[in-house]
């Protein structure tokens, strides 16, 4: 791993393209370094002006005093990487570039200018952060390097660390200055030092204990790994927010940040295999960060949750959300019925959503007790407060905010193991003041409903990851096999049994009595099928016959598959016939193997037939896998039930197919350089304790 | 349908129970009558002051000046039934009932009071708008019997008409003050005059152009079908909220204002017919009136949408929200592309979502020519702004509100064609004052971009509603047939047929020399089966012999049935064995169709086996349908390719299943009020032009 001490703590730092004018890159970053003060030496360099608000400029690296530890460069593109090779000629090793036109300019040279970039990086083993960025916010060490809008407070308090492959949406995270922030880092295009480098540099930091980032693809996929790995070791919640998941968003992260988004199917599988957060849209995003932040680490013991309204209306829509997002709403325990019902004897009934009415939110201390009732409840485990807590005056005669909010803030106190959130039914202004105090509390404000009951449920697939059950190595292609072929059925299942992936017996003959021999040897019935490497669609070329009987059945069959394929495909090198054991029919499956030049290669698997083709019914996993996980993924598939016992037939084998996933996954992992991807397609499961078979095979890959 | 004018529009009010007890609704109704001021004469009434707010009060209606044309009520439940029939004797035949504890309380004696009050009302032929809710806010005619906080302004703009079956809800809608508003009403619990009544009385003003409704369920289901065919008549956008579709929610919905929910399929199917708006949340629901409002009536002319982003993060997350909720983002025209190029050399390139980049969006002259240009594109019929317009300071200079704002309205000033979307990326204060005069000039402000992105699906929805597509006839049930049975198969199959929906030729026969005759007449192959009312599940009895090929193996069937049959079940009638001809297989279809004792009945439809039982892979339609909706029912079908031909298999017979799909909606008609339930399952459909055949059938219906 490359050593960025330097682009977090550098000790000197020169700013090339210094500025006054306003809302230029280097105007920006002038006013950081100025308000940086005496924890770094800066340097401006500018050839035009002499002065940069009133500090002494330089013309250029070489005439500073010192060689700069960081240099910052704010000029044009095409002048960027002359000045690059004039500091790195000087000594520099570190640089951030905030400039824009590389890599993410489809129309000019930005390309070119970027691979110039990254071979000057090479050559003089440079870690540069950039081009396209707003740089680095390091608010542990006080030190801000961010050449950007936002002017961000060095004496707030620290905990999250928030990147972002844009420069709006990382601002949009350390914007929330109800949140205790670390670093914020904006490393653009990343091709260089990639975001996940800096990422892990902040996670490094004992002090981290929140990852929020916005991610529009992977450079490289190692190190996200690693990263992941360490958060889950960490207990770091880790939020991503993964754009470019649809074909025009692809095409706009390229022309943004020069990133390849890759499929989203592939990253959701990575997400979940580390208990990644993975929020839907900017608004869940900032959501989790809040959330996470204000939680610090006191997460509900379970998904059993109390909702409490103002009124039935929003009772009724929160039942109706709650239920949309997977929140579990258990009864309430009988005493706690009891003692609500006594306070408000005119009114509903207490159910969970509890419509407070105004018999219980007309008086503080019944508001009190109720939340303390709520909160000790034996069938709760955290409480939401699903109403709006706003500004707007109410005509009521008191201080709404102190009314509702100290009430809500004296249970959080007495009942820290109960988290509390609030949650408002839609967007207000929030008042500043009350969401510091309630976040002092650890009380969480969510966003509108229709986002905070989603994001809830992302919250709680957190609070239900289990690493135990999870097999948290991976297996990044090295190089990818561009140029792979497919292998014969025979040549496929060969491989596999050489993996120790059982399959039916197969030979294959060239003559009849090689085929008498194999009848001898395998019995029947039997399956002959044409081998040829020019004949992938077998059936359609005549050449399959199933359920053969007799060795004068099998001898028939061998001169009538020859003939058909023959006069099916007469330029075809027909090298023999596929002899094999007939398998008894059982539950079609699909198992396949997808090798991300990325991310590596993933198992796919799903029902066979119209349960993959026509309701893409599947579940990915990134490979290696182990049994839990191909349990798991059997488990959420919607036609799991197929496998359990349905319209009276026996339960399936799961244990084995989850063995053969497992299998599969490992095969996939020892090829993963020259594997581009495979399809086991189907593999029959047997009732339980009877096992599966491997029916058919197809292998593509390239030389080792 | 009751007149509903004095409710709305009295020339005299009494008010029993004014208070001027902050809070109270006594003392919100009070303030309300002093504000409406001259419109009409009010009295109060109040038994222990003789003043309130300066005003002299009457001890009871009796010894009022005159008879009042409307009496409102706020004082405890239990007194209720007893003012109202004081009032009734005086002559009052209007009623606004405040007061809460009636049919919404399940612990109390709620419930009676209710009945009592309809025994009431029918009795003396009253008009009772609740109990349990805020009344009526008339911005038409400047009156306000409203008895809830909010302190509406009479002098607003008119437009649109917002109830809710909860007041907070309803307050939710008027309090949006950018729009224009001439009624709010809060019915309550509805039971005497519904909110569908007090709906389609304010739909009957031609003044109303929008109509708004948070409902929790139905009252009375033929009011709401001739309130729907009215706004699709009238195209007047209906936005109706319907919550209690979680179990948890229905039950809510029944403590809150006494209402079943009923099933939200029947009532999403419903909407679906009557191209009602139906969001999903509150935050969509305000953002739907909000939008609607602002168009007036402008809608794009189709979905192909333009997004114009001030980052290349907006633009990535933007592409991904639109193409999850079925946005259309056409390439932009080339003239179009080349003339934005030309304006930003060293940026990105023109792309839709269109990420402006510092080139255009630091330049107001460019900004504006940007918008011109999109606006005037071929390809796109309306624009999205989609970005944060806010009223924090941002360091550039300049008033963003203005610098954004006025490019943007002068294009719609320009375009009047081209809808214009203001989308924020994430939670704003919105500044009011450009809220206003964004709304002045027709460009509504969505709510954040996640829901935003949601409701313009919805907007879609409602632009590609296409009322000659759909029968908008109902079949409301007088009488719901409570105890019903269920017909044998061949009993189900004679009611389809002389309803002129062909079966199978079938016959019941009673001994040997029957089934000679039939075999006769039939010819074969042939199915057997048991004939009993007590054999529900004839293929477990062993009652079922399928492929019958000769008289011999009918005959030796007979008795293997009857023998199986006595066997299962010594007890049962065996009336006979039914005799079929044998269909041909097809692909397997399930027809339903399920009374609901509110909506009427639905029809439902999909495909046979996993698909509807694993996957409810199904759709619903009100009956009577036409064949236009038969046939966009099935396109919805994810299964819906198998019908098109899959796999190599024939196109098939998709007008003869829609004709089939009519004609058993219409059976369903007939019979409405002794129809419980019916499946016909399975249908084969047969490749194009040879048609269909029900196998099957199971008819649930009670005594004419």
């Amino acid at each position: 791993m490359a050593n960025l001490e330097k682009l977090f703590r550098p000790r000197s730092v020169a700013l090339i393209g210094a500025s006054d004018r306003t809302g230029s890159f280097g105007c920006y970053a002038a006013k950081e370094l100025l308000k940086t003060g005496n924890k770094l030496r800066s340097y401006f360099i500018n050839q035009r002006k002499a002065e940069i608000f009133g500090v002494r400029t330089y013309p250029d690296v070489a005439a500073l005093p010192e060689c700069p530890d960081l240099v910052l460069i704010a000029t044009p593109a095409a002048t960027v990487n002359g000045l690059i090779r004039e500091a790195a000629e000087r000594g520099t090793r570190d640089f951030i570039v905030y400039s824009s036109g590389f890599a993410e300019d489809h129309r000019c040279h930005g390309a070119e200018l970027e691979k110039e970039m990254a071979a000057l990086a090479a050559q003089y083993d440079l870690h540069i952060v950039g081009p396209n960025c707003c740089g680095i916010f390091n608010n542990v060490d006080k030190i801000s390097v961010w050449g950007s809008n936002g002017d961000y407070d060095l004496s707030r308090p620290t905990g999250a660390a928030v990147l972002g492959h844009s420069g709006g949406y990382t601002m949009g995270g350390m914007d929330r200055d109800w949140i205790g922030l670390s670093y914020g880092v904006s490393g653009g295009n990343g091709s260089i030092v990639s975001q996940e480098e800096l990422a892990d540099y902040c996670v490094d930091d004992p002090g981290t204990r929140l990852l929020c980032m916005y991610m529009e693809g992977v450079k490289k996929p190692d190190v996200v790994y690693r990263l992941l790995k360490k958060c889950v070791d960490r207990k770091i919640p880790c939020v991503t927010l993964k754009s470019g998941r649809s074909q025009k968003g692809a095409i706009s992260a390229a022309s943004h940040t020069g990133n390849l988004a890759g499929s989203y199917e592939m990253f959701r599988a990575v997400f979940d295999k580390y208990g990644v957060l993975s929020p839907d849209g900017v608004e869940e995003y900032y959501g989790l960060e809040s959330v996470l932040y204000s939680l610090n680490g006191r997460l509900p013991r379970s998904n059993r949750f109390a909702i409490v309204c103002r009124s039935g209306g929003e009772a009724t829509m929160s039942a109706d959300l709650a239920e949309r997002y997977g929140l579990n709403l258990p009864d309430l325990d009988q005493a706690t019925k009891d003692a609500i019902n006594e306070m408000m004897p005119d009114f509903g009934t207490a159910k969970n959503p509890l419509d407070m009415t105004a018999g219980l939110r007309g008086d503080q201390d019944k508001l009190a007790r109720t939340f303390d009732l709520l909160a000790s409840d034996p069938n709760i485990d955290a409480i939401i407060a699903a109403f709006d807590f706003n500004d707007e005056a109410v005509d009521t005669g008191y201080d709404m905010h102190a009314f509702m909010g100290d009430p809500v803030i004296a249970c959080a106190k007495k009942h820290p193991d109960i988290p509390l959130f609030m949650m408002p039914q839609y967007e207000q202004r929030r008042d500043p003041t009350w969401r510091k105090r309630l976040n002092e509390a650890g009380i969480p404000i969510l966003p509108p409903a229709e986002i905070g009951y989603k994001l809830m449920q992302t919250l709680v697939h957190y609070m239900e990851y289990d690493p135990a059950r999870k097999r948290l190595e991976w297996a990044v292609p090295e190089r990818y096999p561009e140029h792979a072929a497919a292998l014969t059925e025979f040549d496929s299942k060969q491989e596999l049994m050489a993996a120790g992936i059982p399959v039916p017996k197969q030979q294959v003959v060239k003559d009849k009595a090689g085929l008498a021999a194999v009848c001898g040897e395998f019995g029947f019935p039997l399956v002959l099928k044409i081998h040829s490497p020019d004949i992938l669609h077998k059936t359609e070329a005549g050449g399959v016959r199933l359920n053969v009987g007799s060795l004068a059945e099998a001898e028939a069959a061998f001169d009538n598959i020859l003939e058909s394929c023959r006069a099916f495909a007469p330029q075809a090198r027909l090298e023999g016939i596929l002899v094999q054991q007939m398998a008894k029919p059982g539950l079609e499956i699909i198992l396949g193997v997808k090798n991300d030049r990325q991310l590596g290669p993933m198992l796919l698997v799903g029902l066979g037939g119209v349960f993959v083709e026509v309701f893409r019914d599947t579940k990915l996993i990134p490979c290696p896998i182990c049994e839990a996980e191909a349990l798991d993924a059997l488990k959420s598939l919607q036609s799991y039930r197929l496998l359990t016992g349905y319209r009276g037939s026996k339960p399936c084998d799961v244990q084995a197919l989850a063995k053969l996933m497992v299998q599969v996954s490992e095969y996939a992992v020892a090829n993963k350089n020259v594997l581009k991807e495979m399809d086991i397609n189907p593999v029959y499961v047997y009732e339980e304790g009877q096992g599966v078979c491997v029916l058919d095979a197809l292998i593509v890959k390239g030389k080792k």
